[in-house]
């Protein structure tokens, strides 16, 4: 049993709470946050859980193994290092950390004590990522074009990130899970409209060495909510629309054609659309699994999927967007 | 009564020669293609429309007063130039021409001429876009925040132009036509997926010198079509679903609301999430509206919404974004 | 060629001329209907179809091969036998006659003549009901449990028909095509909420010998329109949506599974979910393919798919329902 | 604090409970169930809860205030009995007994005890139904016409209840609070296509004095999920659509319009088609709601909204639809 404490129970703590609590091999023992008001939501709903509005109470209790991070991206590098100093296991929230000199030495630390590291980076072990990696690994999609998402919504103003780290930083996940190659350049642009706050608008460019392009278009100031995913490949076409309970995939037997003509040296460009299939997707919760992965991980001492290494990239990704939005969309190489 | 030769019976001309022969102030006298096998739909279509392989047979018939280009881009300026030299009023395609010097010589010829130029962006003339104007004009949505356009599907290679001339064209017009004003920067980003062709997905970004801006990502590569415009304002939000034939507009009454809290210091963000409304639309075809106001324009000398000068305006953003692409996504000013 | 004259211009006679003229075998020579208005758009549409409010000239024109009837309900059995008694070929629009008997004569006057008849049931020329009829004839679907038609929007209020006669007539025609197997018994629910207006609402069930059953609901005064087609079997399971432009056709891969426990006495009922399949469905326009079947019936003198004889099915049907709408949906055996 | 036991952890237990524990007034000591995989879920869960499988530790238990009973409907009749004759206020899920004779007998144990009884039509308790009656309250909606509603999916196989007594009980229940009158007479349609089993689609149509019609399509064997019921109104019409995360409500500004002609004698039925408003809905769960409904109604001794006399009316309509399937649908009479 996999004993945890969690610092946060805002936004997302709950639902972390809740999937530590409903598997068989993790509990929590104590949560912390400096609300009352949610630490009494907390003790309502789990009477057997201790609360504490301080945090230190989690990473000094001996019988706790892993420290769960869900709190503002600024506090999540000096709370992880707390915690792997007192020889927890850490779970932290998207992204990593702030900059990547934070990451580095947090993953310097756990090396160091051997402990685990997972960033959550929940996408990663959806039903549907999962499906799509697997068509990539069997090369049933062909050569991949592009990559294409949306993710808008009405979003809660972040207080210390802009939209860029809290929404399109996903993309960045998935971009790194699926295809596994680093991009060359990356051009961002982004807009604050309140004064005084982070980019709520941005639009990121990912080009590659090959002709992969990838493009997110990130918003928290969108009437509609949308989350939609297009991979084009030169065989198969894949669209993930998160918000589609039944048929979150599906994929597409079209694409481009080259005919040639009897002129030999005309070609003729044709468009081949065919039958679409909706795969069956598990509907598991993808942090359920993630829970289970974090356990076997911790036990096994594997690096996890969404390992501090990975989450460190993303960082490196993040920080290199931020400052491409400072020179207006200007292309920046990434060594 | 205005008589009119059409050059061209592809794609888009078939939907030309019917609005104009549905028309009582309009007729069809000639039709011309290089295609015989269209020809022959044509002639099978309207018995009483002549139909010839040589343009030159419109251009030079006395009888008719207008003509109507709708062959590929690279052809319109020698064609309209030819027109406009008979002493015929033009209807082109969009985009106006392949250059700007092109485009300028056109309407300096339209000027001494005193014959009218009607660029076809239709979508100025569809009762969606007439909506969103007027709401604009009785200044219900409040200051306009980002303009966010998808325009994506598997689309007709073009020989001669790539997606951006193609597609976000549209977005061009749309833009010009509600907020009137010059972008200060443009930034474009392509890929062409098919060697030697021109490219087939783009991202292009538009700079204002306030804090509006523009997004367009246009795509003939897509498994799925998508027409969705996006314009957030502070006080509401509109959402333009061009494929959505019952709803395509949609009003929403939500924002950002700034909530200074006891702490003077503090300011907190909040949402205001009210009723949507969609306001019916008169559902008249736009070509059939565009064709009563070419009409109009060409008896009362009154310069068309889409006029040459606007069409101009149109290319020369086209090749300023097509520079940018050039450049990897640089932007670029605009004077 | 085959030459037709067409009776009424009102709401679907603009579309039958339309493709009368496209098909390279047969044209419009005229068209007559007794508005004024309605000639004149045709005859600025189609100067070459001449136009007349008498629909007499166009029975006794010698040069006419077919008749095209597409009037109102109670006027088709007048026209199409003085159409037939001149010895022209019929196209009658559904529903074939107001009456059995009226359909009876008109089958007896076409046989004793050596003509043809075709109701035009649009439905069964369509790429989804033809792709369906496939699937059904490969035995790929299994055993057909149920058939669950919606059928509703803010309708024309017909003046000499009723909701049953001008929407379920569709599910009729579908059943019988796809099914070919008599109902046992029916009983319809009607509602009429315009004081002296036909039935606007109504509610079908066709019971079947074996388990098999069909449901329609057919409403004019619906907000939303629907038309969505459930075809639920033992083996895969159908949706069709005929308003979804690009997925009309959806094929479930779900269904119920027995399972027998170890106690042998006890089974248990459990769902399979798979995969989806939505095939390529040629996207011609029904009437276009309809019109080709018609020129090729009336050539070799095969009865078309959707003959008189069939229609008159059709008008038992609907007599049978009208009759048990009168009784508040008491089940009516057929013999 | 309302102490509360909850007997049956399947399907819908586990919602009862997070509602439960969630609320600030009530809490859950006891829970049962026969499975003990569900009382370790349970258990591992919520710590502080204690689990049996013997419900008899939760009617006896003298701390428990309330007996929540979420078990097949077969055993609602015994347990709720049990429970009353304990003195405790008895939360029942729908439907509330199997016969009508069940229903009285609980209703008299409870008011001879002042007892509450609940019976648990969440539909009741949603925004979106109260939405609903506070339109029709301020006479916004003009006359109501019909009620026609779509409740279909791939459900779970019931063993003791049809398909009506899962589905179609939650529009009787919808119909009871909104119009608040009586059906003159029912029919209903039925079948099973499982041998042995109960019906798993049926159709309902319930008659009233007026011209209003109400009719329910319930089907546990569809492969599409759909929740939408459309009323329509003289002057508006509204859809409520529960699937539907944003617009779940959308109110129609359409309808028939009657006009009179020159001609005195012709009427006119012309359509209205305006704007279609979505209004706010909260997004409350109505579980939630209900939950402090009932403990409103335990203190207080008001009647719940969907009372046990409610619920009694439901099954009463229930056992008269399932006699209607029994005769194929012939209309039966409601004294």
């Amino acid at each position: 049993m996999l004993n945890a404490g969690v610092i946060g129970y805002g936004y997302w703590g709950p639902n972390l709470v809740r999937n530590f609590m409903d598997c068989e091999h993790t509990s929590v023992k104590k949560v912390s946050d400096l609300d009352p008001a949610r630490l009494t939501l907390c003790k309502t709903r789990y009477p057997s859980i201790q609360t504490t509005n301080d945090y230190r109470e989690i990473i000094n209790d001996s019988e706790i193994d892993a420290v769960v991070i869900a709190t503002p991206v600024a506090s999540h590098y000096p709370l992880a290092l707390e915690a792997l100093k007192a020889g927890k296991h850490v779970w932290v929230e998207k992204p990593f950390t702030s900059t990547v000199e934070q990451g580095e030495i947090l993953l310097n630390e756990a090396e160091k004590r051997g402990l685990t590291i997972i960033v959550d980076h929940t996408f990663i072990y959806t039903g549907a990522v999962q499906k799509i990696k697997s068509l990539l690994d069997e090369k049933q999609l062909g050569n991949v074009y592009y990559y294409d998402s949306v993710r808008i919504n009405l979003g809660l103003f972040q207080h210390d990130v802009d939209v860029l780290w809290d929404l399109a930083v996903h993309d960045f996940a998935i971009l790194h899970y699926l295809f596994g190659k680093k991009p060359a350049a990356i051009s961002a642009i982004g807009k604050s409209h309140v004064a005084g706050r982070p980019e709520n608008t941005a639009f990121v460019s990912l080009m590659y060495d090959d002709n992969f392009i990838a493009h997110i278009n990130a918003n928290w100031l969108s009437p509609v909510k949308v989350r939609q995913i297009l991979i084009g490949c030169d065989r198969k076409m894949v669209v993930f629309n998160d918000l589609d309970q039944t048929e979150k995939l599906k994929i597409y037997d079209s694409g481009v054609v080259l005919n040639t003509k009897d002129n030999i040296n005309e070609t003729l460009l044709g468009y081949r659309t065919g039958d679409m299939l909706a795969p069956k997707i598990p509907t598991t919760e993808a942090l359920k699994d993630e829970v289970y992965h974090f356990v076997h991980c911790v036990e096994t001492g594997e690096a996890p999927l969404t390992s501090g290494a990975m989450g460190l990239e993303m960082v490196r990704l993040l920080c290199l967007a931020s400052k491409s939005i400072k020179q207006r969309g200007a292309p920046l190489e990434i060594k």
